[in-house]
């Protein structure tokens, strides 16, 4: 009875990469069911589970009995938990453990847990053999709604966050809603943010629903399912025109040069900020200089903010707790972020809510006086 | 005048790979014209070159001295030679130093070597930001007509060799057929072994004419020229025809996994084997052994034998320096290489030279009575 039920309120939504097409599952119960959906879908029977030590004890036996009883050896890795995992030395301890568990090209590469542990999974995936089967069980609204669709895998270099990858898209995506029950307050917000950010970039009506049902989809159900469905399938519509980050994409970075000058800027300390509630404020920012430079109503900025305060995400530099480096050195990250070509940026800016467009003539000498007005 | 000359004599090979479509250049003086070829092709003016310590003394100066007139910046990598560079930590260095010199994704990293050398830094130029460009300059015979076309790259695990890598095409080769006067005869005659090879696969004019010409072929000038093209244009058809290997790739195995077996079983020691030397040897044992499963006459694996012995390539097991070890572990190392499914293997067998085939139930117990009896 429970499975026919869990069954029918799964929603699936299809992203057409060609001979790399998969699907997205979204709902309650998957880990559960994660061997079936996986057999019937994917030939080879042998799986290496990579996790974190955080989700290893909460859905580690779940997902591993399940492959049990469709037939599939599993081997599992538990890394530690956090951004540090995405090294090099993390990557190359997977890579031999999947190596070990006999994965062939076939086979596959699992990933159970947050936006880090698919980021270097799949990444392992896409090099291991020159690339085995990827199959992703999000477990953060984050990364159930963003990493875990588009194919974008890596680990951080010295450098930069994110500077060695390769683009491997998933062949089977379980967003085991469930789990998110089990996330706190802060993090399900956070994951939030970009969900919100779907429906600035080109989806008002989207935007305008979450305004009214944000409270049934903090709650679970129907309506949280409906969200996450919509998100997954907002970015697989942008991937899909632009699977290799040439134009269009980049409109997923809305609200992410901000947010990831906040973010540098707090020395990714989560005790602080974390991504989500830095692309919060930084989608206000965003809303606010489109205003300063007359793309759009400051009503609209006004708009935003009330809805990301309404669920409680911060939406001002000032709530950041500690003290930020002067504006100055906020620009100075956004310019690493950003190349920046004869004094012009690229930034993705919008005409209103719902229409945000990725503009690469941005003078650096606006963006300065802008954080400075708001960060003095 | 001299620019003139070169540049009629210089021969192109174009893969077409949809969006991945790429040109192999064949000839004499590209590396002084490199600078001028890759400016016409490829946006970025930045790139890695990316070397080992034997080559760089030969042709670093020269390559860099053309990037530079045609304002392409360049940092460059010197490595150690030989296949123990085909590991992580050099790719993790590499990484870093194309990192390092602000390699952009338009901007690229060139192979300026062998395959080692071209494996790695595909690789490399494969993860770094998800993919930047990539230019071989291949330097050896072997790497001409082989590793630099087909867009496999990687290193080697402790658990075998190319277990890790990407496929990644380049988006310009520049085959320099005067650098080809360095090489040793015997580095020369390893690389023959794969020209020889793409006749044996589904060439047989081109056989017949290097059983005529190959003379012609090791002095140089326009013969060794013509091998060469016919050679990446033989691998490029099969390339296009399965760019990520799932069959008729396979093809390009012929030879290679009694070759395979028996570099492991020297050790991969070069002064007793070489992997062109082993493929030598390899095709001979595939021809033989398609004669004795009645798939073709005796006749062309004795004229197969012929034509590689009169270049001075061995064709005899007996031929390897010191002792091999017995036929139970020749055999044990080729069902590591090849799984064996069911007591079958999959082998690249013969009707006669030129009519190569996937034969994909070749009983393990034929093979094994085959090498008691050729190495008793």
């Amino acid at each position: 009875m429970n499975t026919i039920a869990s069954a029918s309120a799964v929603r699936k939504v299809h992203v057409p990469l060609g001979e790399r097409a998969y699907d997205i599952m979204i709902g309650p119960g998957l880990i559960a069911r994660a061997g079936s959906e996986i057999a019937s879908r994917i030939k080879g029977r042998k799986a290496a589970v990579i996790t974190d030590e955080h989700v290893a004890p909460l859905y580690l036996d779940a997902l591993k009995a399940s492959l049990d009883a469709a037939g599939i050896a599993s081997a599992d890795v538990v890394l530690p938990a956090g951004e540090k995992t995405k090294s090099f030395e993390h990557l190359i301890n997977v890579c031999d453990k999947v190596l070990e568990a006999r994965v062939e090209r076939n086979d596959y590469v699992i990933a159970l847990g947050g936006g880090v542990i698919g980021d270097l999974s799949g990444f392992a995936a896409g090099i291991v053999r020159r690339g085995v089967r990827f199959v992703q069980v999000p477990t953060s609204l984050l990364s159930q709604v963003d990493s875990s669709v588009g194919g974008k895998t890596g680990i951080n270099s010295r450098h930069g966050k994110n500077l060695i990858g390769v683009f491997h898209q998933p062949d089977l995506v379980l967003a085991d809603t469930d789990v998110l029950n089990s996330l706190s307050e802060r993090e399900f917000r956070a994951g939030y943010a970009e969900v919100a950010k779907y429906g600035l970039i080109d989806k008002p009506d989207f935007f305008a629903w979450l305004e009214n049902n944000w409270q049934a989809v903090f709650a679970g159900g129907s309506a949280r399912i409906e969200a996450i469905a919509v998100s997954c399938q907002a970015k697989a519509d942008v991937v899909v025109a632009d699977e290799r980050e040439n134009g269009q994409r980049a409109l997923l970075n809305l609200g992410h040069t901000f947010g990831h000058a906040l973010e540098a800027a707090t020395a990714y300390d989560s005790s602080r900020l974390v991504h989500g509630e830095g692309v919060s404020i930084g989608m206000v920012l965003a809303h606010e200089f489109s205003a300063r430079m007359n793309l759009a109503s400051p009503d609209d900025a006004r708009r935003v903010e009330a809805h990301l305060k309404a669920v409680g995400l911060p939406t001002r530099m000032s709530e950041i707790p500690g003290t930020l480096p002067p504006a100055e050195m906020l620009m100075d990250a956004i310019a690493q972020d950003k190349k920046v070509k004869g004094g012009k940026l690229t930034f993705i800016l919008t005409r209103g809510i719902g229409r945000s467009f990725v503009a690469d003539d941005v003078p650096a000498s606006e963006v300065i006086s802008f954080l400075k007005e708001k960060h003095p």
